[in-house]
């Protein structure tokens, strides 16, 4: 069996959105009990990551460790039509995760307790996002 | 067809495991002979990565850059709750993998020649961690 | 339904290919219309990623980033018997992907309109690299 679904989310800027719930809905409507859950985000710009889901901290010292590590208007990127965040929204792109495949068991997400999945937004501006989630199985 | 099974490792600390063998033996169990092999770490401080399978010193380079990279204890860190390897496991986690798909090929997953399925322990204390495998094919 | 294929590249040294069209023939060619197509390379110092695929200053971009987060011939390195981009090779190899999952949409890589996929030659010098990729679904 395969359930194929997508859903678009619209962002505030840089920043992260737990989407775990949208994800667990579409894998709850495939009756899919055993097999893997599919995420994937159709851009270059925004990205996943599976993070810890509880304390809000850790996803502000991502923020301060990703501005550290890919800095908004390096003068060394050539590619910064889009403004300063252009290039930089491509390196975390790169660095973290386009898509992502969770177990599903007992029809549910099998994630561990603290584990979240999380839509990235690396650009500064709103963007929409679309996300499809495919979910294959018995 | 699909098999789904799980193992826990017990770490010594931060650090690398070869799982490379407890995935072959969930995928020889399976009886699938073409299809894909998923592992999957239920943690946000403990992940995967394929690796270099020959010689340790890779690994101990690895650690010397995310050391380097992701630092224990920077003050910047609002996340050090559980200690100073708090923050930095999550952004290893992150930096690295939680899931990895691998092709089966003749019932075997189809490595390269230096290719091993390594878990990574981000935290510096011995943890319980818990994998998922899950082979789809036929 | 399940269709497993595999194609040799070789590089010219470190730089990005674009194999979107190598992948979308697979896909095509598999007859599955609904599902994932999986991408995997079998090296340890070659990867993958999913990159804009419009602009080439973005790739240039990335390999100044590269350079200066895991720079060849870092005297702390252990392992460089294959010479200063050996173990740089692995780093990249780790920070970036190497394997990649695209749903399959309408019997195509659903991706979307700036994301290509690349392979990433991490080594200095001419390699031949195998890809492997498996189409799952109906």
């Amino acid at each position: 069996m395969i359930a194929q679904k997508y859903f678009q989310l619209s962002t505030h800027g840089r920043g992260s959105t737990n989407i775990t719930a949208e994800v667990e809905r579409i894998v709850a409507a495939s009756g899919i009990r055993t097999g893997l859950c599919h995420v994937f985000v159709e851009h270059t710009s925004a990205s996943l990551m599976l993070c810890e889901n509880a304390d809000p901290s850790v996803r502000r010292d991502l923020e301060y460790f990703l501005a550290q590590l890919a800095p908004d208007g390096d003068p060394a990127y050539e590619h910064s039509m889009e403004g300063p965040d252009d290039m930089a929204a491509h390196l975390r792109t790169i660095l973290t995760h386009s898509d992502l495949t969770i177990p599903v068991r007992d029809g549910c997400c099998a994630l561990g307790t603290w584990q979240g999945v999380f839509l990235l937004e690396h650009r500064t501006h709103p963007h929409q996002r679309r996300i499809t989630v495919t979910v294959q199985g018995e």
